[in-house]
């Protein structure tokens, strides 16, 4: 199995267990989870620390799992009503279109604390999981994830410059993306500084992933995407503000200068990254 | 000072920073912690560390921060217009309200998150961290406070038996009392057994306290509670479910029975408790 099948296993086999006697919660819980997605972030914090210290890759599951819940948490929430008010994700309803809004609302809530209960229950050092609580929670939380969103929905129909749109999506996409990288590297036993740096690799990475999804939602059908795209709607993206062809453009020179960042690397690192970005981020 | 002014104060100094161009979201972050409240949680937590080893008091503030973060939040979603639609909470207008609700749910997700940062940034062992984590992260989320929500939201106009009311209450409001006293014990540095035992302890102390929540609500009124009160409204309450005098009953019952928990216990923390029982839970 390539890791994003051991990862998808992994997920099915370590569903969150939620016994009431509500109808559905449970159902909902793991709803978002089970629907796909590239699973881009923990394929990430996988592949580094199989690059690094194969050893740690079946402790390693617990973190990416914490991961994803926050990510998914992340679109749950995202998608609400009173923010994108989108009745499609990764090709199935979204949660408050097949449920309920409350129901989307509180299972987005569980899974933001029920992640960091994953990492506190991992088989990990107790050194090694504060570090991952504090890399998760940080990038996650008002300092990084959640700002972004607050800023992207605040100025949804104001033209930002494009330095305070890079401000705005290296902390929607970025943070977690980037944490990704450095999560890997902590648990793969890299010093403090080199997953450090990693991390400001993983921001750039983050920046050409929302370069590219922000192109996918200007040209592709919301077949392709699996949610609805917005051609005509005015957002705070990348093509808006500078047009496909220079978006394209300044997305080939955040790639070039991640393989520069890269040079010094172990040769597994590097051919992770690239087959990543080949993958995810070109064309 | 006693224990809830220093809290006050703590919570006054290491308010959560978050620069950026948002014109408000930073205010918004911290705008319902400092709207006072009771600071139940918190004084639980600090009171069983006072009580217990009062050289761990300072380095414990920062999981009491924590704690009530997640309770904050948990008022913040629990007022949206989805759930319970109130425009007031701690005499204030709610989030939602002031700002919008956008920021009322982006504002809870970051306390969410943030709560974790605090624990994983005190000045505490790694391993008393993960035991902090642990203990809020099960609490906080599916299954505890956030299945109890998902059930009260789900039965509101559903006339629930009294074990399953129970059930409910005891994760939506006694989930997070019990992990204070638990938290408390943990950072004092008692047994896991000792605060297992705590942690029982406080569910009772949390179901008294949602039984006293209840009679105010269906007694007081709403300049008396700081929040609208409905008293025409269904709402899965003891009250409503056994009436106003066979709750009262029924809290004393409890309240006997926390104190003959306690029996065994040191002379400060049997103190502790029942002054907050005297000052939050009777009449």
């Amino acid at each position: 199995m390539n890791i994003l099948e051991c990862f998808k296993d992994y997920l099915k086999q370590n569903l969150t267990k939620c016994k009431s006697y509500h109808p559905y919660f449970e159902e909902a819980l793991n709803y978002m989870l089970l629907a796909g997605g590239k699973h881009f972030r923990a394929q990430l914090l996988l592949g580094v620390v199989n690059a690094v210290d194969k050893s740690k890759f079946n402790d390693a599951m617990a973190v990416a799992m914490a991961l994803e819940m926050i990510h998914s948490y992340s679109l749950i929430h995202d998608d609400l009503p009173s923010m994108d008010n989108a009745d499609f994700r990764r090709g199935i309803p979204t949660i408050h279109k097949k449920y309920d809004e409350v129901t989307a609302i509180l299972v987005g809530d569980a899974l933001n604390s029920d992640a960091f209960l994953r990492i506190a229950n991992a088989n990990l050092s107790d050194e090694i999981k504060v570090k991952c609580v504090r890399i998760l929670a940080h990038n996650a939380g008002s300092a990084g994830m959640v700002l972004g969103q607050a800023l992207d929905c605040f100025f949804e129909k104001t033209t930002l410059e494009l330095d305070k749109l890079e401000f705005l999506h290296l902390r929607k996409t970025g943070a977690l993306i980037a944490a990704s990288l450095e999560l890997g590297a902590i648990i793969a036993g890299l010093s403090d500084e080199k997953a450090k740096e990693l991390y400001k690799i993983g921001l750039k990475i983050g920046l050409a992933f929302q370069i590219q999804d922000d192109l996918i939602d200007a040209t592709a059908t919301s077949e392709e995407a699996g949610k609805p795209v917005n051609h005509d709607e005015f957002k705070n993206s990348f093509v808006n503000l500078i047009g496909v062809e220079r978006s394209k453009a300044y997305k080939e020179k955040i790639i070039a200068q991640i393989s520069e960042n890269l040079q010094n690397y172990d040769e597994n690192l590097v051919n992770l990254i690239s087959n990543l970005i080949e993958k995810y981020l070109k064309g």
